[in-house]
């Protein structure tokens, strides 16, 4: 009999935003899985370290991070194969994911791959959304309000739509596309609206207003903006 | 000196999706609140049953659920009221919330009145819309995705636009709303995207296609919707 394929949501990066059942399961794990960058630590890795057992068995796949999708594809196929090695051996195989699994996460790609021959269970995590609007506490969207999630690198008239038919927004991903995603929101009048987070709940997390944002941003920054249209308090 | 407000998502109904700093600080409590329906359980109340201590002091606020906002209103006043008491007393107050308290959650209402003189911190849950899609086994969104959240008392025009505009979306307080979002749904012939859940985690869970989704819903239900406009993978 085949192993369990579970895909872990390991929240925005502080290790105690982690829900308890994926530290139950982290710990239990006989083999533990993780994507890094070619060279670098796991972020996924590093929220989840405290959890690993010694004697854990650890598969890391390197997946490149290339304008191509060819590398990437490759790299997924590998680790698909690594991982049904372990599965097939009749082990449990506990995939680490940064956030959320099915929220902008990567574990899809594994589970395009492997959820139709093996059993999956995905355990959610707290999205860095979430995170984003607890750390500035700002109330994100209430009652019959619209919220939209909006990746940075979209064109400017797809931000635009965006940003104008939702009462609240979060773009993500603005990493070097701080600039261009600011002068869309001021052309809206809205900058006053915006906040600015890098690094939400790590150590070096910072929030600003908008117009005081680093400009490139780091990789892991975002925007929210609400529009308060119903403040029923 | 007063003592601090705690807002803590407690996720979306399995105690076991709550978080380790969620399980932690309900546990070293002196006093938890949280909100219910006049004569019913507290449904936030249940999720953390598990984790509030002997001799824990519990303020429990009814909260009318009416068409006008007024009754509601003088609820959170009172319950304000009450919290701010035991904060001047010097003792946490801990707020019990379902989900993620900032998404849709109660708990804004009671920042909105207790911010500005007490130090709040939010500790973020996994929301019901992470809960779903992994129930469901379902991607939610990825890339370069847009992703939406409408309430389903919108009217149909607006969650027409919604559903054109992104690449996934999430229908919350499906309810008595059923019928009518499902023919809006069928109407942009989206219906084969869309699954139905309710009461996601718990042990009443049921998942559906929208086509066989009862109606009128359970408040607790939800659709989810995704085009899978650009399924690399």
């Amino acid at each position: 009999m085949s192993g369990v394929l579970y895909g872990i949501g390991l929240g925005p990066g502080d290790p105690e935003l982690m829900t308890l059942k994926a530290a139950r399961l982290i710990s239990e794990a006989a083999v533990v899985a993780y994507p890094c960058l070619p060279g670098a630590e796991s972020f996924a890795r590093k929220i989840a370290a405290g959890m690993i057992r010694e004697g854990t068995i650890e598969l890391a796949f390197e997946v490149p991070m290339t304008p191509e999708r060819t590398p990437a594809q490759m790299a997924y196929d590998k680790a698909a194969k690594e991982i049904t090695g372990a599965l097939e051996a009749g082990g449990d195989v506990v995939v680490l994911c940064e956030g959320d699994p099915f929220f902008y996460g990567s574990f899809m790609y594994l589970h395009a791959r492997l959820s139709e021959r093996f059993t999956v269970e995905v355990v959610p995590g707290v999205t860095s959304v979430s995170a984003a609007s607890a750390r500035m506490g700002l109330p994100l969207v209430a009652r019959n309000e619209m919220f939209s999630v909006l990746p940075a690198p979209l064109e400017d008239a797809a931000l635009r739509a965006g940003l104008d038919a939702a009462d609240s927004v979060a773009i993500i991903k603005v990493g070097r596309h701080l600039g261009r995603v600011r002068a869309v929101i001021e052309g809206l009048g809205l900058t006053k609206r915006a906040i600015y987070i890098e690094r939400a709940t790590l150590g070096e997390e910072r929030v600003l207003p908008l117009c005081d944002a680093p400009d490139p941003a780091p990789y892991f920054s975002m925007i929210l903006l609400t529009k308060g249209a119903d403040p029923w308090l």
